[in-house]
């Protein structure tokens, strides 16, 4: 498979879209000229790699992914630097994840390198299209999904890997703001045994319901509880979730239930780097309300790629409010901000090889 | 809305199909010549219900169904009477769990009358496409998923609700087999607070592992336990599954884990009018493997649309292997399946009008 690409075809786009202001951008509802597509048969595996214009997929009403949910995602960006060079971060990370994803579904696997390379491929074709605004970036979403027509419940037989881009603007606004979570205690995002560290359209699916409900009653995410003794903080919305609690930072191990997420393993590499002890362990959400009592809950973050660290400003749990570091941003967050950010961006060194150079 | 179908647009195909041997009908793999579909849009509500020829969809890469799977499905059947007269199994009930399920994952509500309305229209376009062949019909899958070009995680703002029409063949080729069912204890299918209750497409992609792990080891199917505990049975495959005991019959209770089957409910109904104990409570592996060692357990069989009435000649468990009544079929599960297809059928009388005559 890793000599795949070398038969790439490229057919380029005859008519291009104007490409949208930067300083507006929003969140993945504008998308490049061009796409990457390669498809999967039984007995033939992966072939065809193409990049082509952006366009509508055909489906058979009967491809399984619209009615058994085989599918899964990634999300990365590309960054353009000040000084105009092209970065994607970690993206050795979004392969090994897509392994691990595809594994649990029964997807057929995508060689590491090669993922990287389709990725490449398709964003330089569009790099133009890499916003150069601050707090800008191109997102990429490679996806995978079953496309053959047939309707007994097994994995299917045929696939297609798809790459999109869309240019995006700043998560927040004007800068990282804090945010309020509310934490649920009806619904689960996962539990031993399922699907929580794979990247699967499902459990996107099952997680909108609370969240909606959250939004109703004035928060912006959920905070989710473990699926089994609902005591154990697990994540917040679609992000890992981080608590600084007496100048310690405890965020939820990987044990199967967790999205190992790519800025998840970052700060705690960039934390660990400063000194300071990060606790990949399991606590609960007694634990963080007892430390909110006495007065040690200092910091409260979620990490994720589409909006890197996103404080949080005030918690509710069974009707108690919390307000974390009176509200604003904390200085842990802040920073983890701008040095991921710096990172990517190519404002600060790279002292981890993060970046990947386009 | 239950006006909706008034306008309902037929465009019928220039091209039919040729009609497939009855005699020969797998499962799922051969469509007819039409299809139902209408559209919803925010704002404005279901859309522009038509039947056109069965073909392919054209779909955003960005729809939301192929990142995040919004999407469910329904399963019913159409069957031919050897009296020529044509019906439809319950559709009520699949109505009821359309709205049980949209509003778990967020999907716009359907109204139970019009999703009967539209499978009776489209069922009458293509009725020549039920096969009259013993054991045969026609299987009849609606599905409705989120088309909205758009990759923040959120619902949909656009969706399609499709019914697609297959000839399908007896489930076992020359009447129903005990089939071997692997005790599954690595993996679960759901826990409180997730989406077991629901016909969504992220419970089938999760569940496709541990299936095919099992029919590796030479099983047809695995037995789910709970999500929690791991002990108490939930269902075998994608179906409900029964379980005889000492001459009284248990299923799991319908607690939000378990989806709640429309054979599920007919067999019920069937066995409490036969005057026969039903105990719709949570019962354990254990119990199932003491009732095997006291010689109590007489039959074990799953309950679904496709199959009907599938009977487990054997079960796995920790490498503890049992037989049940012989590995032959037993008298309830015989006779459940003799009487539910008998109704289906028109073969035998219909106490509890439960067919709908098209």
């Amino acid at each position: 498979m890793k000599n795949l690409l070398k038969d790439l075809n490229i057919t380029r786009t005859q008519n291009p879209k104007a490409k949208p202001d930067a300083a507006t951008l929003g969140f993945g509802e504008i998308f490049t000229d061009h796409m990457f597509i390669m498809d999967n048969d039984e007995g033939r595996g992966w072939h065809d790699p193409r990049i082509v214009p952006y366009g509508p997929l055909s489906l058979d009403p009967a491809a399984s992914v619209l009615h058994y949910g085989q599918e899964m995602f990634e999300g990365l960006k590309a960054y353009r630097g000040d000084d105009g060079t092209l970065r994607l971060f970690r993206p050795d990370m979004n392969a090994k994840r897509v392994t691990a994803t595809n594994d649990r579904i029964c997807l057929p696997p995508i060689d590491e390198e090669v993922f990287v390379e389709a990725i490449k491929a398709v964003v330089n074709v569009d790099r133009d299209w890499i916003p150069d605004y601050q707090g800008t970036s191109l997102y990429i979403r490679p996806f995978l999904f079953a496309t053959e027509a047939f309707l007994g419940v097994r994995p299917s037989k045929a696939y297609s890997f798809v790459i999109i881009l869309s240019p995006v603007g700043a998560y927040f606004k004007g800068g990282i703001q804090p945010t309020k979570i509310y934490v649920e205690d009806d619904y689960v995002r996962s539990a031993p045994g399922l699907t929580g560290f794979a990247k699967v359209g499902g459990n996107y699916a099952l997680a909108l319901k609370a969240q909606a409900l959250a939004q109703e009653k004035g928060f912006s995410q959920v905070l989710w509880l473990d699926g089994i003794e609902r005591r154990y903080v697990e994540e917040i919305g679609v992000s890992n979730a981080f608590f600084v609690i007496g100048g310690e930072v405890w965020t939820a191990p990987l044990t199967g239930t967790i999205l190992p997420g790519v800025t998840r393993d970052s700060v705690i590499h960039i934390l660990k780097d400063r000194g300071m002890t990060v606790r990949e362990e399991r606590f609960t959400i007694d634990d963080v309300y007892a430390a909110a009592d006495a007065g040690t809950l200092e910091e409260v973050f979620s990490a994720g790629t589409a909006a890197v660290i996103s404080p949080v400003g005030e918690m509710m749990w069974k009707e108690r409010r919390i307000v974390i570091n009176g509200g604003e941003i904390g200085k842990i967050s802040q920073s983890l901000y701008d040095t991921i950010t710096g990172i990517q961006q190519g404002l600060l060194p790279d002292p981890y090889d993060w970046t990947v150079k386009l």
